[in-house]
């Protein structure tokens, strides 16, 4: 099966490792966040990122973007981000639910990366009065909807616009790891050392079952962010069974290794498609030109994906696809 | 451990068959709440509770109840509850986040279920203007937060209130299963028989890792309750794995059974707390009279419990805790 | 001071038999909206616009759209509107905070009308799953952003994709008599015949002081809106001092014939104008094309107006500015 | 007429100083708040108050309420005031609307004064996690629901409750000036003198039309009140009407003169009462023991009030009601 489904990574198995780690959580502890494993996370996440890091997990990643944003945000204010951002198109709108009505604030840019000059004068053609939403966040997502990573630089030039502006600088890491895995960089480089305040980790669509983390990089959570995750339900009663994913993904640089396994699948793939591709593939994604009836014929194969609008469809390779895994499909593509 | 372990059921273990289950389902199905799992919640609890049911899973009781009673009033409005219910005291008011503000409207009631008088007094009371706020639904616990059963009669005459108020009646149901062994009844005749229109139907306290099931009776779920669920973050993309573990609660009446050692283990411990205890223990919790000077004791030898104001403490018993598993305890108690 | 300003009809006078009315008001009748003035608006109205109407009044035109808006879409639910609808630009966010989330869903459209075509084209690339907002209603103005006039057939288009829909159609009319006044129409024209489910009339900004109608169409009013108005502090002790202002628009036509004086004198003025007009002008605004140095020399000869963007600017005529009074500013374009 | 309505000084008539007032602002200045009325509070508030105060006009004392306390807390937070304050009873739950989903937390206390002790009780008894919603705010109504004037020593022993907590302390000032008329104090000894931190300080029911100041002492406005105020659709267009009916209130201290007058009438009648009195009458407010057979008597004579409960009934009295103005009423409850 694993050889046919590239509609999501999503729907992918859960890693032996994160598995056993569940099982061996089975014992008591306390509840909710108060057990051992949940209060390990700073600690860990912090050597990671070679900073002080304060951490709370969530089991999805919509609640992880509408926390941080809520914390980041007052009700009236709006959260900067890229038009086709997951957190403005595919989450049924909840950080406005979650911050009490904050406005997305819609900008352009090529493979759903902000454009800095585009930001800037967003930014400057907001009139300062009551009568106009003024932002007070910016979101970038790593790697973006379209499979890309930002840069370390392309990443400071926004967060230096956060900085000047007086807004909190958010990512969406749904698939931080691939982007991190592509980079070959620290996690720092690619976060507070180029203006990032939060961050969502996501563990899930990387071999986890259902574990994302808030991280806050220099000790800037705070108020708020516990009362919104209990509020939003989000406080599991056995929660040490979420912070045992976290600390398997993280043991061994387990995160790592499952995004350059789907990252290496990704490239077998892209090396098959040509010039069908729409976007350089740096992660684990492809969007690649199909007419309805090449389309047609991979289903007909077996191959499970998502049409992308008109004559294109994307293409996504998950921890437990490797080169090998995706080498039917590529063949496929090829004899088209 | 489990000898020691009094002070919620929230932390005992996940019973090895959901452990299995939870196994089972590390395949690839599709995502979100599509799997076949989740698509067969629905008929498996119309088979339970012998009538047509619409099902949601959703991993905690505090977004169970908050999204059952956000479906049922608009944010002008309000819900009456016990004014130690949970929804009013445990969850951080949640249930005004998820509605968009509805106002709960506390009741008195001996052992925290609400008095069906006092009630009708309270609705009489209020002004059918736009300057106080009208309920439109009732909350009633079951069992009860201090661990009574809700007998059929009983919430018939809540029932029968909310049917001529033109209200919903929701019953906050994180231990239905305890009150249902207790009162060896049809799930049926606590709920939709007796005028509930939806059930938050407990399960991580009973034996499973994270899993509720939003129970609407007679298709009277509907619009709005899928948003809630996505908007707040509680659509787990792997969603299989919470529809798997409710699966295996129910299979061979699993729930039932949990229920029921834990409910002998709390009669096992009752019989040793004699005329201590301060309510007659039904289901799986037992709130007896206890000096300092005596928990002091009991902590001392190792049992771990919550205070309950002064001279009072909490005892709860899990599904993992028989009258075996409480014999210890009971013995301490009976030699203070 | 009329010869010289044309910022916003937003700070026009009051029409002297508003002020009349307001004085004759006050003498004890009851309070909130239980006096005669208050209670006599639906039948007002239902004879103006020929049908049965459901009114309430409110003291501002955000107040009144948002109202509107938040009872017909539910907080996850969405509200397609212009990009540059005064709802989306210029209310600080009112219609998501009084819905409790919903979210402004942009089209393009020529003059800030919708674009029929582009409506069509939305509605149909929205996926009809839980991960995207749904929109409930369609939000248009009459007279435009940019001083148009809906015509009738227009409206018909957008009210034909509602109602083949399932939602809802509002006007903001804060300009509703300056289109009907250039139309020479019905009122209902242009409203219930043409689809629109619920009108904002605003009279503020034509004579009145702060006083705006919500009507609806067809009794279609109901449960909601007059505690969505007590809820926002709107619900004035003093009522009847609102009223009393639309009472006196009415009477006579006072709101046509204050509309149609708006209107001549920017008929005037826009003869002045030629080919420095961006937009036809239909109602009392007009957007001219004028250099950073011809602004600069209007206003240095006293003249009162609002840039728009590089190059332009927005001059609007009041109710009390007429040709006559409008013919120095004209005089003075025409010699730029 | 103003010898027969005693059901409330919201529907008396507005001060002919105040209709002058209205009246001499009809001429254009800027819009919004924008112009001199509305520029000139602050200075004309921190006169009267004897330190510097920010002062927002806005038209209802529910909006003024609401906003004071959203300014205050956040949406998880909770809002400490008496089970019977307006902003819990009357007001269709505007402050948890306009925070986003604030909690009111009730206090009991003799006359709708919250008891000190009450209050630190009720402080100390929750318990410092995130299942429990944490207070901000604490709310006290000057004079009461019951008429009772707050003396300086009082509001203090709240005030230091507030500020050892870390909390803000707001009045409800909706009879802000009957209260200080009564005492005859500095309007400083029962606020910021005694640790209030913003005053909702209602001039409706004491001779205005619809006008309310937003008075915050010290400077502590800032950030997030105007976004409020203008996304509740509180910022009227020609808000110098409401600005001018405040300074018209204040000049020669009408304010104080009106809430005299109100007072001085109240007492007359409170003599006729004798032992009927509830409540000592302190304000404009009256709290009569009456069978209903004497409020029938005293309705077919022609007088409107409410009924108050079983037994009693609620007599107000108004600016425009004097001593000689309340005399027929005075005779008639004698006579019973």
């Amino acid at each position: 099966m694993t050889a046919t489904r590239f509609f999501s990574d999503n729907a992918a198995a859960v890693h032996p490792a994160v598995m056993e780690a569940i099982a061996a959580a089975n014992h008591v502890d306390t509840a909710y966040d108060g057990d051992a494993l949940s209060q390990s996370l700073d600690a860990a996440f912090s050597e990671l990122f070679e900073t002080s890091c304060e951490v709370v997990w969530i089991p999805t990643g919509t609640a992880a973007n509408s926390i941080i944003l809520a914390h980041f945000v007052r009700p009236w204010q709006g959260i900067l981000c890229h038009e086709e951002a997951h957190i403005e198109v595919d989450e049924c709108g909840a950080p406005t639910f979650y911050s009490g009505g904050a406005k997305p604030m819609l900008l352009p840019g090529r493979g759903a990366k902000v454009d800095a000059d585009a930001l800037r004068r967003r930014i400057a053609g907001i009139r300062k009065d009551v009568h106009q939403v003024q932002p007070a966040a910016i979101s970038i997502t790593n790697a973006t909807e379209y499979g890309l990573a930002w840069r370390p630089d392309e990443i400071g030039a926004i967060g230096e616009i956060a900085r000047a502006e007086g807004m909190k600088l958010h990512m969406d890491g749904a698939r931080f790891a691939n982007a991190v895995a592509f980079l070959g960089c620290a996690p720092a480089d690619v976060t507070w050392r180029a203006g990032v305040d939060a961050l969502s980790f996501g563990f899930t669509k990387n071999g986890a079952m259902m574990a994302e983390a808030l991280v806050f990089f220099g000790g800037r959570g705070g108020a708020g962010v516990r009362e919104l995750k209990k509020r939003g339900g989000h406080l599991l009663s056995k929660g040490r069974f979420v912070a045992a994913q976290i600390r398997a993904m993280l043991t061994n640089d387990l995160w790592l290794a499952n995004a350059r396994a789907a990252n290496a699948g990704a490239a077998a793939l892209a090396a098959a498609c040509g010039d069908r591709l729409l976007y350089p593939v740096e992660a684990n994604e492809l969007f690649v030109r199909l007419t309805a009836d090449e389309a047609a014929r991979l289903r007909g194969a077996g191959y499970d994906f998502y049409d992308w609008g008109e004559g294109a469809a994307r293409l996504v390779v998950s921890w437990d696809q490797d080169a090998a895994a995706v080498a039917p499909l590529a063949a496929a593509i090829a004899a088209l």
